[in-house]
């Protein structure tokens, strides 16, 4: 299900082939979890999606985010809503136009319950996240090295990527942050290591406290996640994903004590934002 | 002028907003020039298309692609067109679907005489070119580097600017290649770098031997990109563009006798090619 310019649509739509978000990866978008209409910690979903129309230099109203959002949360009790928004259409070239009238839509497809805690492994990709780039912060349009990546490790045996940025350290996965634990410690790359601010990522690091865990945003060598108890990769649907391997290196993130603990807190924390668990929506 | 789908269209036109070329930056496309209807170096431009396209993993059909393009060659007398080529729809997520449906359109533009041979300001950006992605060897269409560091560079005063890669050395500016001029001889960053292989790029290096000068594709450190005699950008509306200056560097592009002798040779390309020369067509 859709919805585009205030209602509901079905099919293919009357758009503006001069769009900057099909022409240039010129917008943004998010992607949040419904359960039965609820939409999973709605505000910090709207609130980043709106933050990074900001930093791309055009503004979307708050209210008109979560009037789609919400418009689709209903479509089935377990929904993936993608909310997309563009710079809208552009002249020719590369600069936006003085005049912006930004393009909103957002989708609805059913989400697979299987998909939440399920363990990963995580291929090896050489492709470099790009932390000098604002883009490496922002859930933008331009998610080619994502794909890429994700087709070569389907074609190895592997459910995902584990991306190291530039510099040689761990940035994140094509689909998610990473966390890793180290005895009662978590770690995650800070933002400025190319990593989107993930709002399961946030979730995480606030719940910790109550956890009696230590939480550090700070760059994260290989070694030292290779070499970490367990490894969690974080996002809107699959929410806490062990992960049980990168590359042919075992992990031991199914078994970890603290890996249980923060998916139990991150399944309250949801019942808590949807009114129902995870798991009772199927 | 819009080409879409085998026919003209003018306006919105029916769009599935699932189209991973919108949702993704899944896609790719082409700039060329044409003069009074026929196409500057064509078969390049198709043949890098194809190409591009079928690196990202799906097929186009090279006569579609020359079918919008001659479609709008005519559309005015000094005409910029723009081919652009999705993977088409998808389900939602990353991976790919097995069964393709390439969404291929095409606009054009009256392209400004002025912008041929004009010369250019370079700003310097600490946005790097990531050389790790095969994308940054396809024109993609996740071009939001691009727009960010061309906004900064307009804010800065300049024209574009210069990518350095993840390396520390030059790669390109946001809209062309880069070939320094030192004595007889062109260095121009090999495409291990990061850079796209231009069709103009391409022209000045095959046209060189005949010029007597010595052509190399390899790696270009900033100090002997900035120590050269003259710089000159390379793309399809500007051709051979003299950059004057690197940030606060100023060059000596202007003046120089092989920037003089390249123009010539890639405007009597060009007139070879379209039948009449870029002057003559306002």
């Amino acid at each position: 299900m859709l919805w585009c310019d205030g209602r509901p649509v079905d099919g293919p739509v009357p758009f503006d082939l001069a769009d900057r978000g099909l022409l240039l990866g010129d917008g943004v978008f998010d992607t949040a979890l419904a359960l039965d209409g609820r939409i999973a910690f709605e505000d910090a979903h709207v609130v980043r999606l709106v933050a990074a129309a900001e930093t791309l230099g055009f503004a979307v109203p708050p209210e008109r985010v979560v009037e789609a959002m919400r418009a689709l949360a209903g479509t089935a009790p377990r929904t993936a809503i993608r909310t997309t928004v563009t710079r809208g259409p552009g002249p020719r070239g590369i600069a936006p136009p003085t005049d912006t009238r930004p393009f909103l839509f957002a989708s609805a497809a059913p989400a697979r319950p299987a998909l939440a805690f399920a363990p990963m492994r995580l291929h090896r990709t050489a492709i470099r996240r790009n932390e000098t780039s604002p883009a490496s912060r922002l859930k933008t349009l331009g998610y080619l090295d994502a794909v890429l990546a994700a087709r070569d490790a389907a074609a190895a045996g592997f459910d995902e990527t584990l991306f190291l940025n530039t510099e040689g350290r761990v940035a994140c996965t094509g689909i998610g942050n990473l966390l890793a634990v180290t005895g009662r410690t978590l770690v995650t790359p800070s933002l400025e290591e190319g990593v989107l601010p993930g709002i399961v990522r946030a979730q995480v690091l606030s719940l910790a406290k109550g956890l009696g865990l230590a939480a550090e945003e700070r760059p994260l060598p290989l070694d030292a996640c290779l070499a970490a108890d367990a490894v969690i990769l974080t996002n809107s649907l699959r929410l806490v994903s062990p992960v049980t391997a990168i590359g042919d290196h075992a992990l031991g993130s199914l078994d970890n004590p603290v890996v249980a603990s923060l998916s139990r807190a991150i399944r309250e924390a949801v019942a808590a934002s949807c009114g129902m668990a995870p798991e009772a929506v199927s």
